[in-house]
């Protein structure tokens, strides 16, 4: 049977604990013989990690800093995402385009459709008539953002993002739902405020479902 | 008498003399006790220098570098162009948004309506309804590409555009041509190929005739 590639994105505030789950699907899909490629947003390739870190360190208006996300995905979907579905990879993307309508426009209040042009234009499939290359599923880790805050506390030196008050993460988090809501069925929601063992039970099933892993001890 | 900032742009490949001259008009406007503020594109602030960097030495696609391009702009004309210019000065600036179009646009044939919306949200006023902020003159010296390849022989090591066969200059000038005739009010063009002392009586001419330059001798 030929199996297609697969583009998966992950989404949400720190504290959710996107990372250990990312990873804990990367090892079940290689345990079925599946190629994955992990991989995150700002960032993925080298031109797009040195954007990233001028995104994350250096002041800039919100105009440019859109600019230089879709310009760090423009060369990531280009150099790494579309290759590896193009050899039917499952790829695995820690943060996309989503994040950048929850980061920069519900929370800094950036102009969204400045953003879906954008989209349109970096995401744009000529191959396939202009149709946008979309994620087939993005998993929403979805934390109160007073939870999250609690989480990380300490954990480390805060980035230009997670310096923010708590009303923008407040705000990211009803971007994310915006999204949601605009392609529901794009999305899983994942609530996240729970033990971690309940949040990977809830991840996994999605994927059971979609019959995109074997369901666990049946083989 | 209340003297209006000048926002002056120049334009043109690479071997025309554009530098020497920029310098020559630098001195003339502080001889009449002018500030003057020197910029170049990309580049002219320390983000739009990274990017630069970037720019002209990473591989990159068309619109990964559009994308590049006009945030370096945006974070120029925020941080050094609109302040030098509400101080009321001269901003004296070596290539600016005539340069994408010749460049990446007919240079590489890269889609003018996605440069055109981009210079419209990266140089769009608000304070002033939206209005675009535009040069007050773009000098546009006018090389031969056989001339400027002939002058630029063995110089020094060609960046990513340096690098470029004939043709692509042959297409670039063309470009120049076309925005030109878009706004002609905006610019003048300074046939380049004669001896710098004739193109320099040009250029001092059309400031002259302005009303920006004292005509020389006379006080």
């Amino acid at each position: 049977m030929q199996t297609a590639g697969l583009f998966i994105t992950f989404e949400g505030i720190d504290g959710a604990g996107k990372s250990t789950h990312i990873a804990a699907l990367a090892e079940a899909f290689r345990a079925q013989g599946r190629e994955v490629t992990l991989t995150r947003e700002p960032g993925g390739t080298p031109l797009a990690e040195k954007l990233r870190e001028l995104v994350l360190n250096d002041p800039m208006d919100p105009l440019c800093e859109a600019l230089l996300m879709f310009a760090a995905r423009r060369d990531h979907l280009q150099q790494v995402i579309e290759p590896a579905l193009a050899r039917r990879e499952v790829v695995l993307c820690d943060r996309f385009t989503d994040a950048t309508f929850a980061y920069q426009g519900a929370g800094r209040g950036f102009d969204l459709a400045v953003l879906g042009q954008l989209e349109r234009w970096v995401q744009a499939m000529p191959a396939q008539d202009g149709r946008l290359r979309q994620p087939d599923l993005t998993v929403w880790f979805d934390l109160p953002p007073a939870v999250a805050a609690d989480r990380l506390a300490g954990a480390r030196l805060p980035d230009r993002f997670e310096s923010q008050p708590q009303a923008f993460f407040e705000r990211v988090a009803a971007g994310y739902g915006d999204r949601l809501r605009q392609d529901p069925a794009r999305f899983v929601r994942v609530p996240s405020d729970q033990p971690r063992e309940a949040v990977w039970r809830a991840v996994r099933l999605s994927f059971e479902q979609r019959g995109w892993l074997q369901v666990e001890g049946v083989r």
